[in-house]
């Protein structure tokens, strides 16, 4: 096994799929990864599926926020999918809002919210 | 965590990333999950993208052909995509030749294969 988050790419956009927990030097990695892999592709759009992660925590939702910045720097939007109820519970109870992360239900919605954004930036 | 393997789903067709390697459990499991999605959503065709995977060995190249063989009995082709040039030599060298299995260099020809596919049988 490699110690690195793949990523995936569908057309523009590029999918990474949270399966593990994320210590540091993981999310250092896939900081790195990704925006090489966007400023490689060329990726308009970036999708991070949290569907297994059970426990967002501030240094998690920290991550998220700080590769959204990142992303939209280097010309891509990002969209978190697949947040669980009880995560979702857990972060407004924290304060933790989220700012500046766009969130859809599920990937499919995740696919859709971006071919629209990307349409109205073109 | 929750230790299941995530089941994303691209219009008909379900998408697993495999990124830790799987013992018995899981390798059950992700059977277990995958059949019931494809028959909860009427997917037409599977994605396995093993990209993190260093070593194909007998019992994830079983794994694979198992799955194949399953999800076609259920109405959905499996692609396996993302297997990097060492595996693809070690399968090759020890006569693992996941008959039965559909391979693509990446996500997106293996999304372009299905489509092909899926219109020929249609």
């Amino acid at each position: 096994m490699t110690d690195r988050v793949p990523i995936l790419k569908i057309g523009e956009i590029l999918l990474v799929s949270i399966q593990f927990d994320l210590e540091d030097q993981k999310v250092l990695d896939l900081q790195d990864d990704l925006s090489n892999r966007i400023v490689e592709t060329g990726a308009k759009g970036v999708i991070i599926d949290i569907s297994s992660l059970e426990i967002v925590d501030s240094f998690v939702g920290r991550m998220l926020t700080v590769n959204a910045s990142l992303s939209r720097v280097l010309g891509a939007e990002t969209i978190v999918v697949g947040m669980r109820p009880a995560v979702a519970i857990t972060l407004v109870e924290l304060g933790l809002s989220l700012n500046d992360v766009r969130t859809a239900l599920n990937l499919e919605r995740g696919l859709k919210l971006l071919r629209r954004l990307n349409a109205g930036r073109a």
